[in-house]
Formats: structure tokens, sequence, C-alpha cells
């Protein structure tokens, strides 16, 4: 999508360890027009595909779940990180280990919200190693949900999680793809 | 709002503690044509006002704060609970208790996203004791901006949080007001 490949060049920054900040529209503060258009996008690049829910996990994958619900007419679902007193009943949970802020958390769905008739569209903001998204993936067959597929934002194609993903049939499309990146220069792979 | 009292009486159950769950349409699973219509509420309720961002806090309270802006046409920042690696620079913030959880937290908003001409309305899903209100309520001080007024999707009128910021003379609108709930019966407040 080239207008998130632009808004990435003008507002996005690297910070050390490979960390891309695009907390003006994508995380921090949300840009929600923009959003709605990113929503529009997903729900073009899936379309004649049945998908009757979407998957994501907080934080910040939300935003952009609910911009593609909001165009598919469907519910979201999203993974919580740690269980809460709020979550009562059976639930479904994958540990993960977290890239950016170095630390493993367990992502945990309530069995009341996903089941075999789900055709689900997982959805997130970054694709980095994939570990979020294969911990979602994991909470999709613990419920005997149907993957139709994967959509992020920005992946970052250097760490490889997309292409592993691939590599295993799974239909992984993301609006951005970062090749290669430094506090200089950002590159796309071309789509 | 007519419809979420029905959706909260038909979905909703109480949990010892005052605890109302109703994740299956607004904080586990989202039920986003719902959502975007409760956005269409607010902007209804607030219209007139000049309102330039939106300011809420991490998790729940993105979703109903997007589906807001979506009709408002403005950004979202969304206060993040304790400070990650991602979030670098100067920043506003304050403590918050939390009723649902039994623990403290500091909210974080990055100085970059929030200033003296920001006119904000404050959304979030629940107002019960008011303590994260006040927080975000801090937190716009601190940055110089306009309170314009505080919208939730579900208020406990009997915990208070809401009455005691109309006192101050805040503007606060609620979809829902519960004025009492047990395990057998829910009523709401007349608006």
């Amino acid at each position: 999508m080239k207008a998130l490949e632009e808004k990435i060049l003008s507002e996005g920054t690297v910070l050390p360890g490979s960390i891309l900040k695009v907390g003006s529209f994508l995380n921090h503060q949300l840009d929600v027009d923009f959003l709605m258009e990113m929503g529009k996008e997903i729900c073009r690049l899936f379309s004649g595909r049945e998908i009757n829910k979407i998957l994501t996990i907080e934080t910040s994958g939300i935003a952009i779940a609910i911009a593609c619900a909001a165009e598919m007419h469907v519910p979201v679902v999203f993974a919580k990180k740690n269980k809460t007193g709020n979550l009562s009943g059976d639930v479904y949970s994958a540990d993960i280990h977290s890239y950016t802020h170095g630390n493993d958390y367990k992502a945990v769905v309530s069995c009341d919200y996903l089941g075999k008739d789900d055709k689900v569209l997982i959805i997130d903001d970054f694709l980095a190693n994939g570990k979020a998204i294969e911990g979602l993936i994991s909470i999709l067959g613990q419920a005997g949900s149907t993957l139709v597929g994967v959509c992020c934002a920005v992946e970052k194609g250097f760490q490889g999680g997309g292409d592993s993903l691939r590599a295993r049939g799974i239909d992984v499309k993301s609006l951005a793809v970062i090749d290669s990146m430094s506090d200089t220069s950002i590159t796309f792979r071309a789509q």
C-alpha cells in the first residue's frame, strides 16, 4: 500500500534494536481516517474469501482490526495478555515471546468467542519474527477454527517471520514489507 | 442509548465485586457494527462542540474511541499503561488505581501527541469510581490541552465517579448509566 509506505517514510523513526516507531499514526496516536483506508485495503486484498471473524492481540492490533472489521462487517476478538479477573471460564492460551519488550507473556482468548464454525482472518499492526501470529494460530487450532489468512500493516521482512509463515502455506499479506532499515533509510519490498 | 441498555441486559453478566462482564461485544469480542453505532451517538451528543482529538486509555477504551473518531474524523491518542521501550522522549503521566484489577499503574502519554492547541474529548468503555478519567484529566492539564468533555459507554452510577466529575462542572455523558445491579437485575438511570 503505497500511501502507508509514504507515511512510514515521512513519520516513522528507526530506534536502536531495529524498532520502527510509528507512534504518530499507528500505535500511540491513531490516525483514524488513515486506519479506515488501511481497513478498506485489507478488505480488498481478501475479497472473495469467506471471513466471519477477525482475531488480533492487545493492544496495538486492535485499531487496525476494528478498521478492517468495520469494512467487512464482522466482529473482532482480541487476545488478552495474561488472564485478568474479568476473564472467567475456560480459555485458549499460547505463550509468546515479545521481541520489542524482551519478555514472555501468555495470550488468552475465552472459549466463548472462538469455535469450529469460525473462519478467521488474523490481523496485527506489526509482523517481525512472527511469534505473536504463531501464538494466535495456535489458539485458532485449539478452538477448531479455520485460519483464512494473516494481514499485518507493517512487516519487517528482514526478520523472517512472514516468509516462514508463507513457507508453511499460510496466506500472509502485509500492507508494507520492509526489507531493510537503518536510521537513514528504509527499503520496501516490491509488491 | 436504548440499544446499549438492551444489549447489556441481553448479553451482560454480573460477576462478584460489582463487575459487569460485557466481553461479548465491548471488551474482548467487539461487535464492531454496534460500536460504530455507539460512535455515531457520541458524535451526536457532542455535536456543535469543537473537538480535534480523542484521548482514551489502553486497552478496552481504544475500540469505542476509534468508533467515535471515525465519525468525527479526528485522531485518537491512547494513554499507555506503564512506559515501554517503544515510548521514547518526554511524557505526561498519572498514577491510577484500578478497581477491576485491584492494582496501581502509571498512565503515560508522549508529549509529542498532546499540546496547548488540543480540544479533547475523553472516551472510555467504563466509568466507575472515575480514577482512570481523573488520571487522563491530569494528563490534559500537564499538556495544557482543553478538556471538552467525557463520554463513556457504561457508567456504574452507584460507584459515584461520574457524578463527582459532574459536580466539578465537567460535561460527562454516558451512553448507559447503571444505578444498581445484582446477579438478577440491572436498573438504568433515566436519561
